[in-house]
């Protein structure tokens, strides 16, 4: 079984593993990733960031195959209840292929304007734990405690402990494959992420008064490539996922959102979102019929719509006609900010809450939580800020993303109450 | 005016000519187009291979931007009536930019399942000329002509030549963006297109009895950069374009075009495709409400058929569980196999239009047009095939691609029916 | 073990393979690699193309080891004798690194200028059959015999000759990596040969009749990357190796070899160079004293050397004042040619020997040897050219390189002379 | 004129500009830089990192001449003695190709291990004053002033200060360019050298008071862009520059330089590197014959010496038989390893400065010069330090290169000695 991807070449699997891993990519719910896009609104922002879920998840597994094959080399240096055989393999790929089954329209952005609903990862559980699915069915048909292995590994937990960090950690392969892909398909070129390197520099060891090992890097050879992980990181949220494009996107959808519950039914809302909107219990069956085709039709119908605020804000976000975004300084209160432009906003008869609002994110650059250790020699273990001073000096500051989000038709307005915030 | 582009790095425009573009990008017209993927079902194939239209269509303005730029540099070899004013420039990358505004959703699929209907090239057309249209009026906000001038030079008309021929030749911008972008984002690595050296290599030149200058490539330099273009479009044909998966799909999709047309109205099918299929008259405004979304959202619908055949057609196209081929010899006869074909499907309750087909296409690897000259020493003038012993080479085989096409459940007795033909 | 690469990425080695490899890389024999361009003289054309036969021979040693690792997966479709063990993995490594050893100063330049010497082939022999060099002595250790299975298998001799023709071979390790490299380092960016994909895509047969599995590739799908390697290679040729500034600096260093003969001694001409051209036989230890480095320092000399012939000859090419070229037609009578030019340069006063000549190359795109088959579907198999009409178009073509090469101050007489030849 | 270059991809020049350029190329001190090694010893590390100065060189002038578009593009914000015309344009072209004439062999290795010796600069200046080079000439032949001006303005110095400071500054087309080259050619893939971006994002203000521009970034588009600068930057000291096996050989040949002063003249030893070792001066005309074949030679000879210590260092630095090295911790105190150190060293009946030292090299990855400004909305101008908690970040932490160097066989005994320091 081979694949062409562009990011990691050539993909491919044989024997048993080939066999299984056909038999997921062919379920619905797989199959189903490749409506829903990757990057969700950021795409409007970068034409070349249009690709789907389903390469991502593809790519996962790749990634986590070559984690496989790096601790198989490392295998006398594991307890052997560390040591990873098929049928822990087998786990380990379809948990990395499957992480991502539940996310709805847009990826991140449907749960985030969604605040009751429920978040991805916990449809990621029920659509594998459903008996229903194709995918409980593969996996059970392998071993009827699979689907509940994957699931309970998506989430980070089972037996084995540095594979369950590396679905779903610091630093696990779901990381390693977006934000190689994110970098290759935006064109956004800070490729700091040498995977080859950083895996060749991967090491296993047990912690002293522990059985079970954790993950480390070589503190000679590894270093490097570990800082470059999280530059690549905080470069990909300052220039893409963070982007004002996407920030302004995301804030005029969750207004429509907002527009859509106040309104009662609209024309046009599938089902199942309409029970979403309204805090309703929804199957799984019927949550996976949502993606960005479906949402992108409801888009279509409320440009039809009576009520103006929501064609307006449907218009907008079909034509990509959006909010535009004043950048404020990380110091200023957010609260004042937040105060004037509602002052601006009054006189322009819709509700504030469907013009925009102060967007304050931060992000860490890195947080220490002694996931990946340092390995110098002689067995010495050291704690990552401890061995890198360029970590060190990142994890003392603050990245904040500050902006006003406003109509275009309020720029000036605008610009001028917040003059001496910029 | 600046855009990251994963293939060309950065798009940027100024003055007067990043308004222009900043306006034309704007239009709704112009915006569906992130709507339509540009590899339409071989996309199925390579997962990396999801782009959009959209991508292509800035791709292609840039190479034309790039192209008006080189002809700056030729302005002493050409004749007055053949240099580019600022005017011209505007209406040539408007061209570029606008070349695809009728593709329907899929790209050319849409097209090729729905014979009757008129091709991409004439909605292009419709939607230029159309007084409502956004792209139509901020075109003619330009020049009350600019409409007219931009629809003809995207058909290879009007009083520059070498200009028509950029747009819409053997030779254009959109095939230049198209082969180095498919490549990219499919991963299929024979970057043979190297379009740098290709314009650093671009002469124009006013044949003997003529008036009008013509494009040419320079002998000494160019002539690699040349074949590698015809080289680069065969292998992406036989890679990617004619991959066995996307004919597959086309098949399945084109079957399920005949049976909506048999079985009259279908729940989910929007109105306008509904007239579609008929045959009717359909209006710029409805047509242009067809993407992919509007497809998909159909195809899930018909999931939900109660005609088996629709819905087994649907479901599979949904699924990504597509027919299946075996490759014929290129000298086999398509009519034989096609009678031992529909031999195999008799038995099986259905009309065999709905079960596949003998697949045959054949490609020209070059086909001399002299629509590019190569310039030798001395102004002595060739043609391609005379200076390029590789292109002869090529121009004197026939690429042949012949398969039959069928359901997963019959191969075996396919296999056996064809078994001489391979 | 772990190197970086720029073409390959990681190279790593790992237990006893890394240990061998260590060693050998010690090895003064290879160090001296280091010391030989790989492009010989083309670096005056291509800036990048300054690399060594060092890095060539590690990259070539890594081609190797993945293609045992490919030969590993298919042991099944293997006789016992055809499969590689430990032993035989070592001395093919070994091979792959070793098989450039006995180039001379600037590679081929060298054996090309001094025809009656022995050539690279003979003297890599030599070195690894003499028992004092330190090459010989390393694998020696590993196994007594290893010396000279090594030298056979660089000359495509031994019992495997699926091994033997991976090394030295129409498709080899040693081609594979100087394709990819020498395109990377001049930037000829005509990357044609995928090798993940070509590796993947091959396979071994026993053919009928015969106990012996030979090399073929996939039908369905590696033709286009073998293709891929074929066209690769006429490229480079094309654009790199035949470049009409590479043949004239050739042809000068030629003249200079030719003028040194007959003076007779010359200050600042090592010993053993001295030896070479007087056709006396030379010791390994001292032949593998010449290197770049020699020839540049005896070439500095030269510039000051009392003989005005010597010194144009020797100044021209250290301070790239090359000849210049003249292009010819293909099918243009060459020794009309070369008369013509005689006559041009009959009154310069030197012999016409050192003013240039007629420089004529033909290539063989493709020229079949079987020594690659196609396997079709139910273990047919068919010859590359009723396989790729791609190769059976290249194969009636012939690639002709056709120049007149001369003294720039000749370059009106010269055009003018040969003015209907061009 | 265009060239192939595998990291700009096409340079090309045209006019008076080709020709002005063209000839400098053509000057025997330019092509003399092909005979030095950009990377001198950290080749010894990198199989990739063979590249010349002259390959450098010619990107140097490259990204002068983008650098020149821009600023063109910038005219409107300049004051007029701040633009560039034709002339200054070609000044600055030739400084940036002509920058580096002064290296000795291994680049700066050579004035590393000389330390009286004038250091590469001066001889950039005395080469390009002295009216018998030819680069003097040729640039005498434009204008009179020229050979003056470029000099200048390869320090720094000149009436247009964006100019000097482009050629010489922080932040300088020569880092430009050997940032992105060295990465290319050694593979060490941290390319966060965004040349396109930060062109783009270039800015040109008159700071309050002043009446010249300086160098600004775009405080929205560049500010990633800058760090990428600084972060690659310090990424190849601590990857490549500063990489132990390159550091433990630049120690060796320190040691052997020392060991040549002490020994008096050694057979093979150049007349002019005698006459440098003496503090004798030298001429410009003898110091041109200096490069790496030079200096190759005279370690062949010397691998010859009588002089054991002079013969084991050349031996091991012509076969890579390195000193080791032992990464101390960054706070060990330098002197009491070098005192631990010269006891292990004490034994050995060999002076200790032969047999190495405790190396320690500190990189600041930004010291705040205000040589770059950062443009924010409105006109205002902030410090980058301000801008980029980045920066800032990284302007906190000392990086410290901290090794113990000493011959392979005393490796037990000085980890032994220094096990406490790790």
């Amino acid at each position: 079984m081979l694949l062409r991807d562009p990011v990691h070449g050539l993909i491919s699997f044989s024997g048993a593993t080939a066999r299984l891993v056909t038999r997921l990519l062919d379920c619905a719910e797989v199959q189903r990733l490749r409506r829903i896009r990757a990057l969700g609104l950021a795409a409007l922002a970068f034409p070349g960031g249009e690709h789907s879920r389903f390469a991502h998840a593809v790519g996962a597994m790749h990634v986590m195959q070559r984690y496989l094959d790096r601790v198989r080399t490392l295998a006398q240096e594991l307890p052997p209840h560390d040591r990873i055989d098929d049928d822990w393999a087998h786990v380990a790929l379809a948990a990395a292929l499957l992480h991502d089954l539940g996310h709805g329209p847009l990826s991140h952005t449907f749960e985030a304007v969604l605040p009751g609903a429920p978040r991805h990862e916990v449809w990621t559980s029920r659509i594998l734990l459903d008996p229903d699915t194709q995918v409980h069915r593969v996996l059970a048909e392998l071993d009827p405690t699979a689907p509940t292995l994957v699931e309970r590994l998506i989430h980070g937990q089972g037996p084995i402990g540095h594979l369950a960090r590396a679905v779903s950690g610091t630093f696990d392969v779901d990381r390693c494959d977006y934000l190689m892909r994110d970098s290759y398909m935006t064109g956004v070129r800070y490729g700091l992420l040498d995977v080859d390197w950083l895996l060749a520099s991967l090491r296993l060891y047990v912690p002293e008064g522990s059985t079970s090992a954790r993950l480390a890097v070589d503190g000679e050879k590894g270093l490097t490539a570990v800082e470059g992980f999280f530059l690549a990181r905080l470069y990909m949220y300052r220039q893409v996922y963070l982007h004002k494009a996407a920030r302004a996107a995301e804030m005029m959808i969750r207004a429509l959102f907002r527009r859509l519950c106040e309104l009662g039914p609209e024309p046009g809302t599938p089902p199942v979102l309409e029970d979403l909107l309204r805090g309703r219990d929804v199957h799984v069956h019927d949550y996976l019929r949502l993606d960005d085709h479906a949402l992108a039709e409801a888009l279509a119908a409320y440009g039809r719509s009576a009520d103006p605020v929501l064609r307006d804000l449907a218009d907008g976000l079909v034509g990509r006609r959006l909010f535009k975004t004043l950048r404020l300084g990380p110091q200023v209160d957010s609260a004042e900010a937040e105060r004037r432009l509602a002052e601006v906003f009054a006189g322009e008869g819709v509700a504030p809450a469907y013009l925009g609002a102060i967007d304050r994110v931060e992000i860490d650059a890195y947080t220490d939580d002694e996931a990946l250790m340092v390995l110098r020699g002689g067995g010495r273990v050291q704690r990552l800020l401890d061995a890198s001073p360029l970590l060190r000096g990142l994890a003392r500051e603050r990245f904040v993303h500050h902006r006003a989000v406003f109509p275009p038709a309020l720029r000036a307005r605008v610009s001028t109450a917040l003059a001496d915030m910029t």
